[in-house]
């Protein structure tokens, strides 16, 4: 056993704060480190709706408020400084002077953007990077998906279990996704693939309700009405510090055993950042709690299962 | 594909809940069975602190309401009856007379009472099942853990890194727990074991203040003044109805996969009935969602990875 064993928490997202918390409350000494502020992605998110425990429609930035407020009851102090250094020795040193015996890493990941007029105006009023969280808000409405990969169809099938009609805006002329996902998509009537276009513009007043489409073989223009815009184009996890110091997969996710121990022994990892079968708020808040149990049970030499 | 799956739920507590939203929302249908209400364990559940997103100190009363709005929401009413009969074929058959496609299980865990005088009494005013849940109300204060098994050595090893002072209630005059455990707890200057005894009463007025102790071999009597005793002596996942239909564990916890999916390829389980390494309502309500999922991809035939 080690006593005044000290972990950093990088991120201070949903994972990284339910992290804090449970370090806290296990009695761990740690520093959370957060260059850019309380929240992570839930600063681009309108409303929550599947979040249990929450009122259903809660704000993205009253939930962020939550979590600063949480922060604050349990008198937890924020390192205000981006972490874009890491080594691993026995132990962790941050940015060549911080030194701790662990690191929970809960750093996210960024959605790859179109940057195209109307993406960022209508987020989160139409423009959506997540079919599980804001697919039901479009139920029985018109909705497309931009992309063409494993991902893009996954959305697109599961929109269309939920919204009227769904279109696949790809801009090459076939997709890239599995074959078994290919088929699954030409047996649903309610989704049409749109080849060989892109989108050069979402439009509507107070809410998506058009998109404009471009073919980029002849160069025709037309516009589809709809309500909702899913962008599937592409997911970065903000891991680019931990490059050939832990196991990443092939984009650069984080792998873990299920207590969220990466290959490093006293590195662990939750939320987005880390390779995981269900990127939800709910499950970032999982993880972050079942890491920092994690590190306290390592840090501190013992073991508790309840 | 399968066009019309349909699930069935067991369990409202926050693992069930969770679940329904997320089927809800797929598009997936359902039924939810209840026999005793929504809300689970946390009808017992004085307050929630450590729930990331909710205001610390939550009453589980409150939280419970919120998981009644949320099904009243979503439009899902609850089949008020208990599931005793469970066979599984094809499809799933409950209490012979409903069938489904498929089944996840979130019917909980019920820890073991002491059945003393006082218990009941202050639960949730110094009384408590988890450590990890209710040891931060403690600290610096004196507490008990009651038990002598690896569980009760955990929590006492946890609550020492919080509390003042630590006594550890066992009616035997050794410990059941593994060595290491044992080695660990004696290495804690603030732990006191307290052998062959048993508690007899818990004491106080609005909340817990004493423990009414008898020596099982001399039959002495003593008490010790604290606030806070842990109930450390058991757990029982309420999983009687599955037996020799999907894999237990030698507890009757479900063991499952990653995705939540027990040895039978269409039942899920989620929260306090799988066997898992955190016992939280965050974790469960993850499981939930995971499960949730995970069925929606079996029964639809499509995989989603987001």
């Amino acid at each position: 056993m080690k006593e005044n064993s000290k972990i950093a928490i990088i991120g201070a997202g949903i994972a990284g704060v339910s992290a804090a918390v449970y370090a806290k409350r296990a009695g761990l000494d740690f520093s959370i480190f957060e260059g850019t502020g309380v929240g992570g992605q839930l600063l681009f998110v309108e409303k929550v709706d599947n979040y249990v425990g929450l009122v259903s429609g809660t704000k993205g930035s009253d939930l962020t408020k939550s979590l600063i407020d949480t922060l604050s009851e349990l008198d937890i102090s924020l390192t205000n400084e981006v972490v874009n250094k890491v080594e691993l020795d026995k132990g962790v040193r941050i940015n060549s002077k911080y030194e701790f015996d662990g690191m929970i890493v809960a750093t996210g990941a960024s959605f790859k953007k179109l940057g195209i007029k109307g993406e960022a105006e209508f987020s989160g009023k139409g423009v959506s990077y997540c079919a599980i969280c804001d697919g039901f808000f479009f139920r029985k409405k018109d909705v497309a998906v931009i992309g063409g990969g494993n991902s893009a169809i996954e959305e697109a099938l599961y929109l269309s279990e939920i919204c009227n009609k769904v279109y696949l805006i790809h801009r090459r002329n076939s997709l890239r996704g599995m074959q078994y996902l290919q088929k699954e998509l030409l047996s649903k009537s309610n989704i049409e693939v749109v080849f060989d276009s892109v989108v050069k513009e979402i439009t509507g007043s107070e809410a998506v309700e058009a998109i404009a489409l471009e073919n980029v073989t002849d160069n025709s223009k037309k516009a589809i009405n709809l309500s909702g815009v899913f962008v599937a184009v592409g997911i970065n996890p903000n891991t680019e510090f931990l490059k050939d110091l832990v196991s990443l997969d092939e984009y650069g996710f984080i792998t873990t055993d299920n207590g969220m121990k990466s290959s490093c022994d006293f590195l662990w990892a939750a939320g987005d950042c880390r390779k995981r079968p269900l990127r939800q708020l709910i499950t970032a808040a999982s993880e972050g709690a079942i890491a920092a149990i994690n590190a306290y049970k390592h840090l501190k030499g013992h073991y508790i299962s309840s």
